[in-house]
This record gives C-alpha cells, structure tokens and sequence, in this order.
C-alpha cells in the first residue's frame, strides 16, 4: 500500500547483519586507534552548505523550511557538523581531538549501483595536528579498518597526493589558469578522454601544449621530477610533506598500501594538505571506494581558532561492493544458538531453559505462537538454530529432555538438570559418548 | 558562527560513551531473545501518517515537499516503516519475526526534560502471534534490558492493563459514548486534576455520576470487579488475556515487576490488546518512561494479510533520566588502556608497541602531534589512560621502556622486548616484583 522512497533502503534482518560486522569491525578498530564516538544531528541549518557552496547546492541536498521558520537540511556530509562541533567546546576539548560514528546521510542525486540517495558512512578524524603522524595515523585505520575485514594489498590501494603539488604546478603557469578548475579536471581526468580532460586543462586557462606536459608531469607521479620542474617553495613543501606522511604511514604499517598518485585531487574544495581515495586495486568497482585528507582551514571558517584537521569517511555502500568483489563479505544471515522447542504443556520448564542460556550469554528462542512440533522446528531452521532442545510433556515427567544438533540431525535424551546445568555452551556432543 | 538546531543535541565523546553502552545493553538483551537487528530509511512518504491521523498531523512532523514532489516525512516512530517492511515480504519472512533497530526519530513538538526534537527509541517488536506469550515475551526483554542496565524493582515499574478493558466498560454505557475520547481522557488522568478527569469524561458522553463510578472502578484495578461490572464477552475476554500474559510473564521473569493499572491506555489509536507503560517507581520522572503494547490491525490497514503485533519502544533520553536518577547511569568519560609516550626520535618504536598492543585489543594512543614530554603526559591523563608507556632515546640505548601506572604514578623501566612481549594486558604491576 505504501512504497519505499526512492534512492532509500530497507535492511532486513541478513543484510543488515552483514552490514553490523562490517560497522563493528570498522568502529572497534577506531576504538582500539582511541578515536571517541560522538552523536551528531541529521539536521543542521542550511547556511551551512549555501554560504560555502552557492544556493545551487539546495538541489543535492533535501533541504526545507521547518515549521520555525528555519532553514534547515538534512546533512550531506559530517565535516562541517563536526567542525561546528569543535567550535563550540574548543577550549575545554584536549587536542587532538580523535573522533568517529557512523550514520547516514541524504543527497539528493541520481541513484546507481552503490549509490543511494541515504547512504552510511564511518567518518573519522583527527583535530588539532598539522604533523604528518595524524594524516598517517588517518590511513593506518583507513588500513587496518580494511584488512580486519579481510580485504589484503590484493583487494585495495591508497591513491595518495598532496593538494599543493597540483596547485603549485599550475601556478608556475600563467596567473589567468583557474586552479580549481584545473584540479577538478584532474579528478575527473580518470572519467574522461585524453582529449576531453585536454581540453577542460585548456578551460582552466592553460595552453594546449601545457595541458600536454602538465598530463605528463601528473601522470609520471615523480615526486622529484614535480619538484624540480616547479621550483618553488610551495611544492617543495607539498613534496616534502606528502613524503613525511609516507614514512610516518612506514611506522604505522600503512605505507604498502599507498601508492603515490598525483591525479588523486578530491572533489571537495575545502582539502588544504594529502588527499588520498581508496581503490579497489582489481579494477572491478570503477570508483573510488571512499576518500580522505587534510582540511587545517575549515574549523578557522567557522569561525573558530585556527585548527589543523585530517579526516576519512569510508561509504558502507562501495565499501559493501568491494568486500563482495574480494570474497570476504559476511554471510547475510540470522544465527542462533539454542531454540528451545515444546511440547504441551511446557512452557515453564522450556522458559527456565531458555533463561539460564541467555544468561550464558546464548542467542536463544522458544515458542512464542503456540505452534506445532512441525512449526516450531521449521522455525528453528530458518532462523539457523544449532541446537534444538526438546521439552517434551512426556520426556519432562521422566525429568528428561531432548537436545538435537541441527547440523547432523542427530538427538538424546539427556537429564534435565544438566541441561544447562554446568555447561557453559552445551551441545549434542557433551552428552554423545 | 553556526549554531545547533533548537531541539537537536550534540553528543560529545564522554556522555556517548554513556549513550553506547546504555544502547548496547538493551541490544544485547535483544540479541539474546533471537530479535533481528534492521535497517530503516529516516524519511517516508507522509501519507503514512497523514491518511490514519489527518493532515493536521504535519504540524507535529518534519515533512516537506522532495526534489521530485514527493511528499515526504523525517518519520517520527518506527512502528508503520515496520509495518511497511512486513507487508513488503509477508510471504517469505518466517513467523514470528522478531526485530529491534535503535535509531533516531523527529518530532516538532515542545522542547522539555526528556523531550528533544530528535530523540533516539530501540524498537522491539515481534510480528505474528496473537498469543500471549509474544506480549510477555516484550515485556521479559524490556524487565531484562532494565536489569541489566543495573535497574531494579525498586526504580521502575511496568503498569499493565488491555485496551479492551476501557473500551468494554466504556460500551456497557449509552451508545452515544465517544470511547476514543473517554480513553484518550484515561490516558491523560494522571496529569489532571479529578475535576478535569471527570470533566473529559462527561464531554465524552458519560453522566457525571457514570463519571465517578467509571473512575473508581478503573482506579480500583480489580480485574475480577471489572469482569463482573461490564459482564460482556469482550470485557471477559480482555482480562482473561491480560492474566494469560501476567502468568506467561512469570514463567518468562517479568511477572514482578507489572503492576495492573487500568489507566493505562496508550495514546496511539493503534494499539488494540494488552497495553503497558514503565514508570519510575519512585515517581522523580514524572512522565512514562515508555510504552508499549500490542497492534494486530495495523499490518492489515497497511494493505498486508492479517497479522498479529506486540511491541515496545524504550527512548534513550527518558531512559536515561531513570537511570541517572538511580544512580545507574554510566560515567561519562572515556578510558585508554595505554598511551605511548615518545621523546625525541622514538617513533618507529613506540608505533611497534603501539601496533602490539592494538592486535591485543587494547586501546591506545601514541603522539601524533608532535608534542613535548609535558603535553603528552598532560593529554594521557585527559583521555584517562591507565599505562603510559615512555619510549625515550635513552631508554632505547639500553633496550628499555619505562612504564608509569597512571593511578599511583610509579614508574619503572623494563626490557623493551619484553614489552608487551607474551603479556596480554601488561602493566606496571606485572614488572613491579
């Protein structure tokens, strides 16, 4: 009677228990790297994205007029809420500042494989460094996040720049070249011709004979070569640092997974430092997986003390895709330890059973429904029941029960008080002797 | 420069802390019962409030008008996504189906204690029995989620009543009685005074000595007196349910802590049987601190087949009132297993320990900002880190780390490869022999 809205998901319950693992994997590895979760809004004021972006953002965005007469947005991205957050408790917040959470977010855009109009993200962050160990200490997550999902050097690579490189190359050209026309050309350049990436170049301003060199230049991906072809203090510095994180990411064994790669720009206007997108190394999920980098000029925009930041948000939905591709997707499927089955009138007994198995810790199921033997052990195969424990009328008055492995099919008669009595986890083979 | 939406809060690391594990004890309880964890969209068409409850409802809601003329909803409960979701695959989930998802909601209504814009709900609901041990089954998840929050009979209190109860007093009167209002009347009882109860209860249709006699009946809260009062085959009904779902309650370890109380009846037209709310028992938060109940004709008035319904909703912001006020609430700080501290060259070493200790499971921070001796210290004391591991240049010489317990603050140092070497958990007390 009602439908879903476009470009929105429904998790049921063995897709989203896939989804969980792959969350938990990535927050426990933020927790073990000491990032600190933090609870964020789905709504923000809209100014928040138009003062930076135009008004022509409010059609990416569902964006509206709450009944207070605010504009407000559901939130595209975190950064900026979280840079807000900074603002607010900056001088009681010991720096740096490590943070992580997961949510959704809402763009309103074209939907595609991977790409929903509500989509997840595990953003993490580090405030208040301008050193090379924290843009590391961003891609030894990004790393280790990767690799406890049991993706290797196989399955992804780190496609890692610096924003100055590209900035201070074109601006050893002509002072009419609009960089940051120019670098969105070279983020784009992986989409396009070489004919059609030329001559977005030669938009910006350049000559087609430097739109040539300058391909050349980025695509060679020589740091020393870039160096010496600028000349300027600017690159040198950008050359340097992008070196440093690269040692600093050696330390934190991170560094096998990066490769140096000069076209990796990033989208977003406000990356000041690396910059680095995730990539599946087979090819087979054409874009990049997720991305990252250094932003030490957005908290000061927001009007707080000026803040060095680095940050990376890997989308649930490419991440998903990649993991599929590599194999190590988790099963999308419901487990359970224990369901414990009746038989008549049993429900006290079968509900003393089920109590101390939770207690234990187990994942445990009984009747709810009044339902047959058949039903019932129907159920406790859809829902992947180890073990069924049988309380039956008849087996009860000889204080027995029943326990069956669901795996072989076989089952005994053990007595009642055993079960659970001592065991932590019974099952079928702590009696079968 | 931006500030945070009226009604929506920011949650720093410290009271999220608190937050997570608050939601992952009544997960975990959850897990336990064999519910399902789903994955739910943040916004909905909102015809699906505004078809059942009219338009007038918009003015509780976030809704706006979409990209593409949509008209569409931040969705202020879960229970009709729910519906939605179960009409969506009736025919191939297996019943009873068993799910819970804890997320945020919105609602624009009053800013108060306890009541933000957006507010965060764990909803459990079991769709598919009509038997009473499926009610019980809510109401030993809600007890057990409670306890294991570190609450007991003395904080809180389930009152128990069946909605048919109200409504079947309600038609052994005049039929021109309006029963939606009286029970709405009921609802709000606690809040007036009798005088405006009664008043309520008059504009509802009923003499103003029904008035007093339907008041002391309802207060009275003898089941038996209410059978014998209205002697209809409802009313007999309704209490023998809700005593089947009390004596299911005891077998399930919920019994003790329900209350009957026939005044409640849940504002939410939807609720058709056995209706409860948890209350403090020592009445300091003076408004439920949530409800729950059963729904058997919402999936059918959603287009699906006819399916019986039971659930709860325990909100986050409530629950947490309750549990501060019973001294339960979790400390609202973070904690760090180790920090490793370096001075001058040190950090190839300290990222190994570092690495080490992190694949052990323990978190922990190294520098990565550069900082001096003091600031670092001054930084692991901020992030309540237990062990200070210090990798100083001179240590190193001689194959030693120096380790500090934070608590005492004795320090001593130890053979660096011994650190963590075969420890698990290595601490100052290991090595003080």
């Amino acid at each position: 009677m009602y439908d879903r809205i476009k470009g929105f998901r429904d998790f049921y319950p063995g897709e989203m228990a896939a989804r969980r693992a792959t969350i938990d994997t990535l927050e426990d590895t933020a927790r073990g790297y000491g990032f600190r979760e933090i609870g964020t809004p789905a709504l923000e004021r809209a100014e928040m994205w138009t003062d930076k972006s135009g008004d022509d953002i409010v059609e990416e965005l569902y964006s509206f007029e709450d009944q207070g007469g605010r504009h407000v947005t559901l939130t595209p991205e975190l950064t900026p809420t979280v840079a807000r957050m900074v603002v607010a408790k900056q001088q009681e917040l010991s720096k740096p500042i490590k943070w992580f959470s997961t949510r959704p977010f809402w763009r309103y855009e074209q939907v595609q494989q991977g790409r929903q109009r509500e989509f997840y993200q595990t953003n993490v962050d580090i405030f208040g460094s301008s050193e090379p160990e924290a843009d590391a200490e961003i891609l030894a997550w990004a790393a280790d996040a990767l690799t406890n999902l049991g993706l290797t050097d196989e399955h992804f690579e780190f496609r890692i720049s610096h924003r100055d490189i590209l900035g201070g190359v074109l601006e050893t050209y002509d002072a009419d070249v609009d960089i940051d026309d120019a670098i969105r050309a070279v983020d784009k350049s992986d989409k396009l011709s070489t004919a059609e990436y030329h001559d977005l170049l030669i938009g910006a301003g350049l000559t087609s004979e430097q739109a040539v060199e300058f391909d050349d230049l980025v695509a060679g991906g020589d740091l020393e070569a870039v160096r010496a072809f600028a000349d300027t203090d600017r690159v040198d510095a950008a050359v340097d640092n992008l070196q440093h994180v690269l040692e600093a990411a050696d330390d934190f064994g991170a560094r096998e997974y990066c490769t140096i790669s000069l076209e990796t720009a990033r989208g977003l206007d406000y990356y000041t430092g690396v910059v680095f997108e995730c990539f599946d190394s087979a090819g087979e999920v054409s874009r990049s997986i997720f991305g990252g980098g250094r932003y030490d000029d957005l908290i000061e925009s927001f009007g707080g003390q000026p803040t060095p930041a680095v940050g990376v948000a890997p989308g649930h939905a490419t991440l998903a895709l990649l993991c599929q591709r590599a194999g190590v997707w988790p099963d999308e499927e419901v487990t359970t330890d224990y369901y414990v089955l009746q038989i008549g009138d049993t429900r006290t007994e079968a509900a003393r059973i089920t109590r101390e198995l939770r207690e234990r810790g187990h994942v445990v199921e009984t009747d709810v429904a009044g339902r047959s033997f058949g039903s019932q052990l129907n159920y406790a195969d859809s829902i992947n029941a180890e073990t069924v424990v049988i309380a039956g009328e008849q087996d009860l008055a000889n204080d027995e029960v029943t326990i069956k492995d669901m795996n072989s099919g076989d089952q005994m008669q053990v007595p009642v008080e055993e079960f659970p009595g001592e065991y932590e986890r019974p099952t079928f083979a702590d009696f079968d002797s």
